[in-house]
């Protein structure tokens, strides 16, 4: 049994301004045939700032998928042939106006393998100056600033109450950031 | 200021079997206006199902948009009009040949906001049994069951060389399951 799927026939593309998406005729290792559609994407990467203070610092931003604000660390998608680490840099002077002198590589993820191939990979980012004069946000972003606790972040996670205003990607990073700090 | 986006125009839509792909010309509540792809999903259920000897049961399975097998909780997406409770006890079922007796319900996140509205229901499911005759996994699913301690499961969430063999859903879920685990 082979360990790969085989692209049998492309049925439909369309080009999004951050990923594409695509329908396609597979064999699958198991033998199974049909259908599957799914997004192809460039990857992405997170940061999880960390002030001086022991806070973190958040970014509350429209998603327009769920018509709602969310709290979720800042982020960027990787442009062409740019290095993660880079996209970082420039994502989380950006989106939070602090510029960052310690970063730890935290290791990357999958956010949502059933139907897209993003990676997200993760830092930790220390040593926080705010920036003079931050770099402009994109056009059609429009983002607050929120600093939290530890425990206020454990507090969102865990109450069972509704959908959690932290996102997926959020929280596998901030318990991959704590298992950092919490060795220091 | 709008606290919503605006729909202007529907530009393409594509019917997937779980999901729906929409292409979209969108006013975003700060103004900005542009075309907006995004996946319409019915929302899924994830359960942390934990053995009598602590250990936490996963499921490996092939995922075709990254062309690997991934270790993940089970989970499944839900059918129209059913609860999501229903669903994760079928799922259980079905994809570990386990049963559950006791359910505890750990709350719900957005898995990738950015390009999907799709909500996960999280549960943790206690006090196992090994069903005598499993129903039948569906055809294109090719699951082996993978028990693991606590300790391994931090240990593969946290080594930070390549990208993780777990998915976002199933740290997420991890971590929800161990702060009810640990009030215990």
């Amino acid at each position: 049994m082979s360990q790969k799927h085989t692209l049998i026939q492309t049925r439909l593309h369309h080009q999004a301004r951050k990923f594409s998406y695509h329908v396609e005729l597979l064999q699958m290792p198991n033998g199974a045939q049909g259908e599957y559609a799914y997004i192809q994407h460039p990857g992405a990467a997170i940061a999880v700032p960390v002030a001086n203070t022991g806070e973190f610092i958040l970014v509350k931003q429209y998603r327009f998928p769920i018509g709602k604000y969310l709290l979720e660390f800042p982020a960027g998608t990787l442009e062409t042939g740019e290095d993660h680490g880079d996209t970082m840099r420039r994502e989380l002077e950006e989106e939070t106006g602090y510029s960052a002198r310690t970063w730890d590589y935290l290791g990357a993820f999958y956010i949502c393998p059933g139907y897209s191939n993003e990676v997200i990979h993760a830092y930790l980012a220390r040593d926080l100056h705010k920036l003079d004069a931050p770099p402009p946000q994109d056009a059609d972003e429009d983002i607050e600033v929120v600093a939290m606790t530890r425990q206020q972040m454990h507090h969102l996670i865990t109450q069972p109450n509704g959908v959690m205003t932290l996102d997926a990607k959020s929280v596998t990073s901030f318990y991959l950031a704590l298992a950092v700090l919490d060795q220091n």
